[in-house]
């Protein structure tokens, strides 16, 4: 039998559908969703959660003519099934395959693309003052979680929607989580609107004991008057937004599309800005992801009957090693304070957080925030740990640069993910961090060959009297032995890992032993290589350098990061500021475009960055040189 | 007669003042601050609105122990008077002398360095968590205008700090204005707490009425009950506030300094985190300020009596040619809209908002709205301005290369005050651009030359179907003609406006003419130097390049920027990319550390990139290199 889902190849093909009808194709896209994306991995909880309210935002509007912006956007995979894009989802977030996340290359109704949070009011906004300087009548919506609601662009933009009148509707979807568990006084907030009946019947309540109090006096009478009139704005649930000059409605039952369908009729009539709040659960329907919400936010190939995730090996990831290393040195020195933005178990720091709760901040999506608050606790003499990926750094690049750099505050920056990240592709990716890092003063910048490398830099980076960023890929260290004492490395200074005589690999981070393995491949062409592991790409091993000029004609490179701007650039500047001439510096690393999404592996073959490519490389190099 | 002020040193000397003392002193500190600044310039009329603030703190609290964090810290001049640097006044923000910011290195009494808005309340923050931890019990406060509370960071802030509960008082500091007058639904907010009686008077009028009502039934009673109940959190202005898990009190004559007294006190029993809202007149006490304080926010030196302030020459800014440009372009082009964060007059586009007041935004300061806001414009078809100050663009790094780069959206930044600013110090220079935005894909890069130029760049990024940042200096252009019409320049291509043959200069931006005056030097003396005007930071003329490579032993690249990652890093990128060898290339520009404040002439004399610095290290170089 033909499902209805199979019908559904555009938004206007659920206006014929009863509503009967859709709710059993809530149903199938569930059934859809979960078989797909065990396969495939993906953002599965958070779109469990908002089957119900994509189908009533496209029953309602009419994309692409209405706009619907995505906030982060990992929540867009109903969308996309209903917007002709079910059959892209074999290959969702695979190399060549449909996005993870919106994106205007991909579709129409991808009116923008997201990956990143917060950005989801700012931009609707953007689009209704557009439309109202040409006098268009779409509708514009944002629909945003009460997680990327802790990121204070959200807060920037509502302000300055409430201030200009326009009409946009944000829709609320509240589920009480970021990736974690929501935190901050707005999620409080929020809460209390969901759970305290007092506190929304308060306005009801008031009218009628108006009714109740007899008229004596004319003084009675003007008061009475007067709090009718201020009734109208002070007592109603949402009133924090509607102070920021937004009409609320609210709080609604986001699993119930009739009344969804119906509230968003109704804002669809009215004037100025809107934000519905809208209730749903995270991982609704799928008992697994329901019970681990977290565990099902993003989550790889799993088994359908029992929730297990499909394990690859069991490697300890750098992540996990950064966390227990932390963790250990932190019994030692209670200095140590632990930061994390909305990502206590991707920065791996949940141990941390249950052995040391007083010492362990979430401060929600807000990297500026968590920026700047590391900044005042080392004021007061702590050595706080910002963990972030190293995307999401860049947010908190002005409070890096002015508020930890300018006032050379120890504060050590662990910027996970940093390179190829894979499957979540461009906006992900985390291949700016020394360009973006390297030219601000006062900083130390490291990078790890490998997790038993990692350990040792957090020690020595909690050693260091100034701000320090190590930043290390996503994923299975190499599995090396790891060391049981830590070792106080010297800043600045390099380590010649392999030795050779035709050419020298200067490698950094992950490329270290990729850099090793292109190594045997050029040996049994002929070709000697050293490899020197760089462990800093600020300060420079100026004597390595030196050494390196003095013995090599040919020297390369290698990052897993742009070139602009990057490491390899570094050791040119370099070069050239001491006027070391008679030497040839080729610069491996990405290409000065955006990145595409796929398996990492994959991606770095693309590139030229995985072994056989770096030796093929370096080996024609090496041929051009010497001709 | 010797002033009380001259008896005061340390904020423990206005302990033993009479409040009668303490008035007499506030005004002795105005007429200081007026006369003072009317020969240094500085940030006038915030500082006189906070007089009697800053003297109620100190007099309340007992810093150093207690610490003060005054947002961005314009308004930090009683503070420095009252923490005995009173004498500094005379050199204030010139080189070598005090700064007009807080700065650690400067004094006990500044414990955190600001210059970038909104970041008090996270410093503060972290102060009051390591404090929590440490088990301490000073006061930590933060001061924080109306203005700076439009930037999100501020709300992540005060988000996380609600849900923390820990004990902090941040100070709003609210006097209805930013630089120029405040925007937003928040400032609307803090306006209708001011001015509405109605709004301020709810609970009271209820409470009244409550009393009023007979007893008859359970029900009623019961109702009765559950108002008052609610009343302690719902019904109180700053309701907002209390909502996200602050204490409010106010609104507070900020210029009562017995009520401000007696409310710090209060305060400092109080548990929890508590804002304080206190209303100030910015410019108080000086006429000519309190009429103008737009113009005497910050001021150059200014004759006492009139108010008026000292012209420094009739050359138009390259901020005043921009303005023109643009609003000569919006007049064709109806898709232009421009954009600014709290800035129509110091980016120029007041004329603009005047002309065009539906296709002008002020955001408020609010970077990274500012830049996302701009690329949904953008997905509509508009063409966006923004327009920020180079080290405020920071802010929106991430936004700039997620939102605007990423999409390839036709967003033009106009990034005004790039290089030295000159008084403002290491938190305003804008130093780093080229290095933050040249390993962003997709992304054009300009610096004009001169102001005439400025306005065919403008003409042309209006012109590119993609993102484009212009870079001009502070303060006044060249002087040369200006063409009427306006060119298209063809992207990536640079333009040599001087011939030589012993050696090349690369220059961009500002260091153009600088070179051409250091070619003269050096023709002098027997060098003949090429000026090449860069004009493309990215894409880079790489034909030019070439042929500069080919024709020249010896190439100078000259930026008013970072070295690190800079223009001068990219043309080495290119020169081994392409493994042109026998060319020495010498990099000019900053060192990688923080810039003091100082004159511009004076600091780029320091650093050597004035012409005879350039001319003194071409000269040198060219006799190495020749040996
Ligand atoms: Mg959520
Ligand atoms: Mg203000």
């Amino acid at each position: 039998m033909k499902t209805i889902l199979e019908a559904i190849n555009k938004p206007q093909d659920l206006k014929k559908l009863s509503h009967e009808q859709i709710k059993l194709l809530a149903e199938e896209i569930r059934h859809f969703l979960i078989c797909s994306v065990s396969k495939t991995g993906g953002h599965l909880a958070p779109n469990l959660g908002v089957v119900e309210l994509t189908l009533a935002i496209h029953k309602v509007f009419n994309s692409p003519i209405d706009k619907i912006v995505w906030d982060v956007g990992h929540q867009s995979y109903v969308h996309k099934v209903l917007t002709g894009r079910r059959d892209g989802f074999a290959t969702l977030r695979q190399f060549g395959g449909i996005s993870g996340f919106p994106k205007i290359s991909e579709s129409v109704h991808d009116f923008f693309g997201t990956g990143h949070s917060s950005t989801s009011i700012s931009a609707a906004l953007g689009m209704a003052l557009a439309r109202d300087i040409a006098d268009d009548k779409e509708h514009i919506l944002a629909v945003i979680g009460d997680g990327s609601l802790t990121g204070g662009q959200a807060y920037e933009a509502l302000n300055h929607a409430g201030h200009t009148g326009t009409n946009m509707i944000v829709i609320l979807n509240d589920n009480e989580m970021s990736i974690a568990k929501n935190v901050g006084a707005m999620s409080e907030y929020l809460s209390k609107i969901r759970t305290e009946p007092k506190y929304t019947k308060i306005k009801q309540d008031i009218e009628f004991l108006l009714r109740r109090i007899p008229a004596i006096g004319e003084s009675v009478a003007k008061t009475v008057e007067r709090v009718k009139d201020s009734l109208r704005y002070l007592l109603v649930p949402g009133v924090l937004f509607e102070e920021l000059g937004f009409n609320y409605i609210g709080p609604i039952d986001g699993h119930n599309f009739e009344l969804l369908s119906e509230v968003l009729e109704k804002a669809k009539k009215m004037q100025g800005p809107i934000l519905i709040h809208v209730l749903t659960c995270k991982g609704k329907g799928y008992k697994p992801a329901e019970c681990n919400p977290d565990k099902f936010h993003g989550v790889g190939p799993y088994c359908i009957e029992s929730g297990e995730v499909i394990k690859n090996g069991n490697t300890p990831t750098y992540t996990a090693i950064f966390g227990e290393t932390l963790l250990h040195l932190a019994k030692q020195d209670k200095r140590i304070v632990a930061i994390t933005a909305a990502m206590p178990e991707g920065t791996g720091l949940k141990k941390f957080a249950a052995e040391f709760p007083k010492r362990f901040f979430d401060v929600g999506i807000a990297e500026q925030n968590a920026v700047t608050m590391a900044a005042g606790m080392a004021t007061k003499g702590m050595r706080p740990v910002v963990a972030l990926y190293s995307t999401f750094a860049q947010r908190a690049y002005d409070q890096i640069l002015h508020d930890i750099c300018l006032q050379k505050l120890p504060v050590l920056f662990a910027l996970d993910r940093a390179g190829i990240v894979g499957e979540d592709g461009p906006t992900h990716h985390g291949l700016f961090d020394y360009s973006y890092l390297r030219h601000i003063p006062n900083l130390t910048i490291m990078a790890p060959k490998d997790e038993n490398e990692l350990r040792h830099m957090v020690f020595t980076a909690l050693n260091t009297n100034g701000p320090v960023a190590i930043r290390y890929p996503r994923g299975s260290g190499l599995g090396v032995p790891i060391d049981q004492s830590l070792q106080q490395l010297t800043i600045g200074v390099a380590d010649e890992v392999k030795n050779g005589t035709n050419v020298a690999f200067l490698a950094v981070g992950s490329m270290v032993e990729t850099c090793i393995e292109a190594r045997e491949i050029l040996a049994s062409e002929g070709i000697l290589a050293s490899v020197i592991n760089a462990r800093f790409i600020k300060p420079l091993d100026e004597q390595m350098i030196r050494k390196v000029c003095k013995n090599f004609v040919i020297i390369i490179t290698v990052e897993e990061n742009v070139l602009a701007g990057g490491f390899g650039s570094s050791v040119l500047e370099y070069i050239h500021d001491q006027n070391i001439g008679g030497v040839n510096v080729l610069r491996l690393g990405f290409p000065d475009q955006f990145i595409e999404q796929g398996a990492r592996k994959q991606i770095l073959a693309k590139y030229g960055l995985h072994a056989a490519g770096i030796a093929s490389t370096a080996k024609s190099y090496v041929q051009k040189i010497k001709v």
